[in-house]
């Protein structure tokens, strides 16, 4: 037996009742799917953030995982709902670039629109396709029907347009990813970006309003109690932490925040 | 294979272990059920928006499917726990009007006061009938109990005292039932009124902190980047909306508001 | 068919992905678990309401359950992953508190620390052990692995200093556990010290900015609108209560506080 395993990615809360419908749309059509909640609190209308969260655990889920991310501030009014198969699993969400940093994670190995009503509920509100098109099309997948049934193969699918990590003369130039609910700074600089820099134990940082040297790290407790530190984070990006406190309160810092790393 | 699915509903939030010992009382009882949260964002003792939010939900379930609903600000005092069974599902909760805003949208078959102690917990609190009654009920039919093992039949369930929606003079009248995380501004007044008005591309909205006249629409990127539009909410009512943005600051809007539209 | 439950409590939040990586870790291994979450939304690094949630919540699950709790501020320095067997199920998570209060409630078997490599993940990082470590632990008892397997048995756990609750000369002494989302205050005194009182209709109550006599009811709904009462809680301890109102902000309560009640 193969696991049906659904996760969710959006920007609904969980205040109202919008989570709960999406699941009915699912159990609905595939009742014994497992569905897992990645997260439901990304920022409004935040595309880049909830790429982040999909293309931060789309990597622990199982070959054959099927995940629905909807953050999607033109819903019913921009076209493309969004299928896209991978070597490891399929996505579905708004073609608005909250799949493709996952996806892309992956090998891709097509993408889809989904145009098939009969692969819908049979009343699609205008504003909220989470519930009426890409829940029953993740549902649908899950029960074995196949992407090349919900509509045409496309091309190019929209990119979110995180940063760049760059080096040039010693810099490391990335951005602030997140800031989690640990007030963890979480940037785009990967292990791979971090060795050209050769930094031994300590690491100079900047940020918009702070400038520093700190100590480089492996474990938040390695920093002295509400002292900061630079370690490879759980995520497999550069974080800046405080041991027991927040980086992002300290150091004032931001999604969005451009970050520059250099040797000492 | 029928699903076994129960959802729920309560004002208990997620900070306190209240819902993960409900789901214990559930799983004990009836290992395989499926639980899916609705919310438990509820505010606190408002039985008015538990009864909302379970309305707008429970009719994407499928066919057989058990809601409990728990907001209950007179547990143990006053003594009515409530199953209602409909043609689609049934219904477990408080007898104060919680319930039966979702269950009167399907067709009720019968209502059943829980007196019989052996389908409860050992040991029943005053405290918190969601873990120690209704909980229990929910698992307990969910394995196959009857309905009319639980207690004596009923006539008459406790409505919650929505406004009624009134069209006088060109008028429509109506309230706000919710202000959902969005910040949309979701009335009582459905598909069926709104005709009555025979409005077309514009709309006079009076609400108690804001009178205009607002364009209408079919999805929220219709209209400008942070203006306002009505349309037919996902939920089955009439929004006023903002682009990307809160109409709820924007007009000052609460739920319990009168809300009033008019043909321009 | 022995269901395979796995409850998870952690300080993690809901906002980042680390709750649904840790789901991902367990459905990796053992598809058919059942995920039961106590809760995520512990203070940050506050073991001692990690280990109230969790002694809360465990007794109500059935036999053969599986606890995670990973309230964790050492993560990657102090070394002692550790697995509790009990008479009624298993509990997995750090050495440092978090899993005693709740174990010791129920005949506690063995202890032993996780030093298999083959049983994480693997590559295991220095700051999630929640997803690297606990959750793979979990998920392999649930498919049957023997807890011999982890690692070397230990004698001793570290249990959370809770105060020890005192009677002397008619006054009995505990502290404030945990306020919820109800403004409820929890102590840690529970009947059998509340019995020695032999306190009747009135109970003398003295926190650190309240001191004054309260009604002794048995359900929130006794007192008047908005008036105090002392009872017995849903979760086995007296609880100071306000009738549709906030005990904790009425009596500006909280956790750690200590409180004497005597007899009128």
């Amino acid at each position: 037996m193969v696991a049906k395993i659904i996760t969710l990615t959006t920007d609904f809360g969980l205040k109202d009742p919008y989570v709960g419908e999406m699941k009915a749309a699912i159990v609905s059509i595939c009742p014994d799917a497992v569905i897992v909640d990645i997260t439901h609190e990304v920022k409004k209308f935040n595309v880049r953030m909830g790429a982040f969260m999909l293309a931060c655990a789309a990597p622990y889920f199982p070959k054959g995982t099927i995940h629905v991310a909807v953050v999607d501030p033109g819903v019913g009014v921009e076209k493309r709902p969004l299928i896209i198969l991978t070597s490891q699993g399929i996505f579905v969400g708004p073609d608005n670039g909250v799949l493709v940093l996952a996806a892309q994670k992956q090998d891709i190995i097509e993408a889809r629109i989904i145009t098939n009503p009969k692969l819908m509920l049979t009343d699609v509100s205008n504003t909220f396709h989470g519930r009426d098109v890409f829940a029953p099309a993740a549902a649908k997948l899950a029960t074995g029907v196949p992407p090349n049934s919900f509509g045409p193969e496309v091309r190019e699918a929209i990119k979110p347009d995180f940063a760049k990590v760059t080096f040039d003369h010693g810099f490391l130039m990335g951005e602030v990813l997140h800031v989690d609910g640990f007030g963890n700074i979480i940037t785009n600089i990967d292990a791979k970006h971090l060795g050209q820099l050769h930094a031994t134990g300590l690491i100079s940082v900047n940020l918009p309003r702070f400038a520093g040297v700190l100590k480089r790290g492996k474990a938040y407790a390695e920093a002295d109690l509400k002292e900061a530190l630079v370690l490879m984070g759980s995520q497999g990006y550069v974080e800046i932490a405080v041991n027991q406190g927040s980086a992002a309160r300290k150091f004032r810092a931001k999604p969005g925040d451009s970050i520059t790393l250099s040797a000492v």
